[in-house]
């Protein structure tokens, strides 16, 4: 069994932006040597979230507006009580998740046709890290 | 170390639909091998989602509503303007998470008494895929 | 490869609660004696969930506001039918994920400076079930 961990350090120039992950990803399989096995990327802190879905900037547009509504930013959170102002982030992380399995099949990401990793900065603007582990044969 | 993998293809008759999985992993498990590990099994499209919850009907009618409630169908999307329409079935994926890994212990999902594997269908009625692949010795 | 599986009893006061685990679980990798791996930390129930975030009081609150204005409990489920009352657990489940995957590097866990794992009750006042499974080198 072979386990390969690498991590991402991402710094986005706005607070809240996405960054398509996938092609960072598929280097890092090839050099972990794993064959069939298992991904983990998943990011180190809890203002952020790691999905899978579309590469469409229309679709992006929408899931920011939809976070936003479920999610709201605004001055009312009791966390901010500790100095912080970035409440709706750590909701928003806890409503996409910060992390996905992506299957290791042959050498490659086993995803489906339309299928991408993306990193969702909630509260950026700073380095953030992400922690990408292979496992498998 | 032993790696398993199989491809299920479903195409629901209705649009949006939940189909019960567990029946179908369990010999899925037993062909793989593996006593101790894990399971992925993740949907390869990214408007449709993987659960784990409860084999209700009324529960189901509840997180049908929930989910119409929190991601509503309509027309007012961006991704719309690619030509698509389902744009809701993005976010209802987002919502509800595309995969799971179930664990397995001496050869069986370890699955607690009310625990179910769901696939939910957000955009249906065409061949869709999930991927599970079984990991372990 | 080395696979480890314990199995943790929580039993909370109140209905609705958070249990910090992170360090219950540090003991459990050491245990296992994997350097190199992934540790599953999965509610075995369909009412509960698991999630990484910040172990700070206020933003707990908000969490829990958070969730009432997302899945309220109340009286309107078709769940109920069934003689259940708590339908909106179901929902709150569904929404914070009942599992998570935790990365083990040289024998610890492998988290960011300020992720913690917290088990999420949701109908609780009577004994419910964690599965912890670790799987490495």
């Amino acid at each position: 069994m072979k386990a390969h961990t690498e991590y991402l350090t991402l710094h986005t120039q706005k607070r809240r932006d996405l960054v398509h992950l996938t092609p960072t990803l598929a280097p890092i399989v090839q050099r972990s040597g794993v064959a069939e096995g298992f991904m983990l990327v998943s990011a180190m802190h809890i203002t952020a979230g790691v999905f899978v879905n579309d590469d469409e900037s229309g679709l992006h547009a929408d899931i920011w507006e939809w976070l936003e509504k479920l999610a709201p930013a605004g001055p009312d959170y009791h966390h901010h009580r500790t100095g912080e102002d970035n409440g709706d982030a750590h909701l928003k992380s806890l409503l996409v998740h910060h992390e996905v399995i992506v299957p290791i099949t042959r050498g490659r990401m086993d995803l489906g046709t339309w299928q991408r990793v993306f990193y969702a900065e909630f509260d950026g603007q700073r380095d953030k890290r992400i922690i990408v582990k292979v496992m498998g044969t």
